[in-house]
Order: C-alpha cells, then structure tokens, then sequence
C-alpha cells in the first residue's frame, strides 16, 4: 500500500492518502496539545506507544462485534485504516469524576458514579467544542436518531471491554473519548484512537495517573506514564 | 391566608411562607437581572403583568392535564402556590435557534427546528448553570429517570399548548425556561413562571422581540414590550 500525499494533519495524528480510495495511513506523531491547542509539547515515543496500543484494543473490540477502521498495523507509527467521513461528534464516556466533569459540576474528582455517563461534544473547535444533547444533535442535523443509538451503544460496550481488559492489568478506567465515522456505505465504525491521549488511566492501586492529565497538569515523568501503560499491555 | 415570614428572596420574586406549611406566597418584583447578574434593572409593570400571565397559563395548563404549583391569584403582584421542593433543573425548550443556542453552536437565530430541542441546565449559579443530560443528571443524583421522564412529557406538552395559543395572539414562541418542583408526596407539578422573563416572544408577522431580550441586548421600549404581550393576551 502506497503513501500517497498527506490529507490532514491533525494535533496527534498525519493522515495520507492510498492509491485504494477506501484507505488511508494514519501516522502517529509524539506532539501533544492540551487546552483546545493552548498549550503544546512533545511526548517523546508517544506516537509508538499510542499506535501500538489503539490498534491492539481495535483488533480486540472487532472481534468482540464492535465494527473498526482497523485494517493492518504498517510500521511503529504507521497503520492503515478504512477511510470514513467522520461524525462530527466527540463522545466521553465516564466511570469516575475528573477533569471537565469535575469542573463544570463542581463533583470532586475521584467520585465513582453508579453507572458510566456519558456526553457528547460537537467537535467544532471555534466554538470550544460545545456539550451537546440528543435533541440539539437532531436539530442541527448531525447524526440521525439511529444513528446515535448505534453509536451510544458501541460506546457503552466499549466501556465495558476496556474497564474489565484493563483492571486485569492493574488499570482503573476512569474515562475517555471515542470517534465514529461513516464508510462510503454509510455504516457507522469506531475510527481516531484509543490510547493515554484520550483516557483516562489510573493505577488501580495507587491511584497514580498514567495518561495525558500529567502533560496538561505538569505532573512530570509523563513519557515514563506511557511508558508504564505499555508495559501493562504489553510486558515489556 | 397571611402573608408570615420571607424565606427566599430571588431575581425576580420574593417567596413567603403562610400558616398552612405546604402554602406559600409569591410577589412578583419589577427587578430584572440578565447574564448572570451581571446586569441589574427595573422593568416597572414587569411584577404584575409576570403574576397575571403566569396564572393565567398555569389555569389552562392544569385544564390540559399538567399539573402546576398555582393555588389563587391574591393581588395584581401576589399569587397563592403549593409548597414545593424545585428540582434543580431548568428545562428550556427551544422551537427557533436563539441566545444561547445559537451562541454556542454557531447557528444562525432564526433557524427554525424541524422539532423542538429540550435542554436542562444545573440549577447552580456558582458554576453557572451548565447545561446536562440525562446520564449526568443521575449521576450526581439530581433527578430519578421516571422524574425526568415526566418532567419530558410536561415539557414538551407545555410547548404543544403555549406555542398554539400564542399564534392565535400573533406571537411565535421561540423557546422557554420552565422549572418543577417535587410536593412532600413527592408529586412533579409545573412551578415559578411563564411570562416574557422565560419565554422568547416575536411578534408573529414582523418578527419584533417582545420579551426581555429588549431588556438584554439594550433595544428599548423594554415596558412596551411586556404591556403588548399583556394586550395580546388579556385585551386592553
């Protein structure tokens, strides 16, 4: 599969073309932004780690019935994927309080809910990608009503393969962030990534965080975090 | 029933408590307030034409099966009302983009929805009142999901009703805030008030705001607007 020219460059992620109009290579980057791009750094190895680990849980949710852009895993940073047009919508799902939630709830951080929430964004980064809801989704004409249904349901599940894979690794999913895309067909499939980017993870024990919130909260040894997630998924 | 002791004191009213615990009075003010507090001002002959409207919709209201905290009208400022604990929820449905929809979502005002949207908002004015859905909202524990179903329902009632008896006014309504409230059998009846305060009101053919969008966004004639919204209604 050739590399064709580069379509999109994201704050994490390189996107490129193939010669096959259905595909495209991702390209794992070690550039990390927090704060809507307000504040920039390097991770370094990031780009590995997070590729490695997103395509490892996609090969895993597809053959637990969750549909993936998954193709093949290409080189440490490099994976071919279905190409989508992605629904414009960021959607979290959460185990415990931390971060945005914490905040605009005034809920201390920490706080295991009794069931997982979940919220959706408008990905729109002008406007600081808003909280929106169902009946806002329908009026702006974002996802149709099946649509979201499909999409709520995948999320949920993938919670529920994440939190249980996860603790049998001593991890504590707190929360984190999916996309969905449409095929050229239009079937919805999981796409972007699952990785310390976009989870939350902390120790199960401990309670020491081993994801992203230590580049945004300046809490150090934040490449030896992904270093750490790594090795429980992987060993060494 | 005599007017005891004030227990609340809002933008807007000032709630009494009565010799009968599950009776309160409410007095409707001229005060207005818009951003939070952040703008403080008197719209004189607000307090009165709110008192009358709001009863006067929660008479019909209750007609049609949604039941309201309104008891009796006591004087052109005062109204008798049940005793209610309020769920901490503004519920705003919205049948035209506006404020803060269109602010947050970049949609133009004046876009008319193909169905209504319906939003809640925390009740909290430390954090602001952020908006919430309905996995939030059990959460952090501040609505049960048959609550917030029936409140749903009323909502959604309550626009079918307003929005057709004020075209016969020649008044489109744009959107609404509501709240409700719990009785001590733990009853969901409508509670605090329906009038140009919580409603966006255009004038149907012409579009003019009659409502405290004037009050808002410094267009003048703020008394003239409320005393047309009472002409609409009530006649001269």
């Amino acid at each position: 599969m050739k590399k064709l020219e580069q379509i999109y460059e994201g704050k994490a992620k390189k996107v490129f073309n193939t010669d096959d109009p259905d595909l495209l290579i991702v390209d794992y980057k070690d550039d990390a932004t927090a704060f809507n791009g307000e504040k920039k750094g390097t991770i370094v190895g990031k780009g590995v780690i997070n590729n490695r680990m997103t395509n490892q849980f996609m090969r895993l949710l597809a053959a637990d019935s969750v549909p993936t852009h998954y193709v093949e895993e290409l080189s440490d940073r490099e994976t071919l994927v279905k190409a989508v047009k992605i629904v414009p919508l960021e959607v979290i799902v959460r185990n415990i309080a931390a971060g945005s939630f914490s905040k605009r709830f005034g809920v201390r951080e920490g706080t295991v809910f009794k069931k997982p929430t979940l919220e959706f964004s408008y990905k729109n980064d002008d406007l600081g990608d808003p909280m929106i809801n169902d009946s806002q989704i329908y009026a702006i004409e974002l996802a149709t009503p099946s649509e979201l249904a499909l999409i709520r349901e995948y999320a949920y599940k993938i919670n529920d393969f994440l939190k249980s894979t996860l603790l049998e690794c001593g991890i504590t999913l707190v929360d984190f962030k999916l996309e969905f895309g449409k095929t050229s067909d239009g079937t919805i499939i999981l796409a972007d990534e699952i990785s310390p980017d976009t989870c939350r993870f902390w120790d199960a024990k401990t309670g020491e965080k081993l994801d992203k919130d230590r580049f945004r909260q300046d809490l150090g040894n934040v490449e030896g975090a992904y270093q750490e997630m790594s090795r429980r998924l992987f060993g060494k």
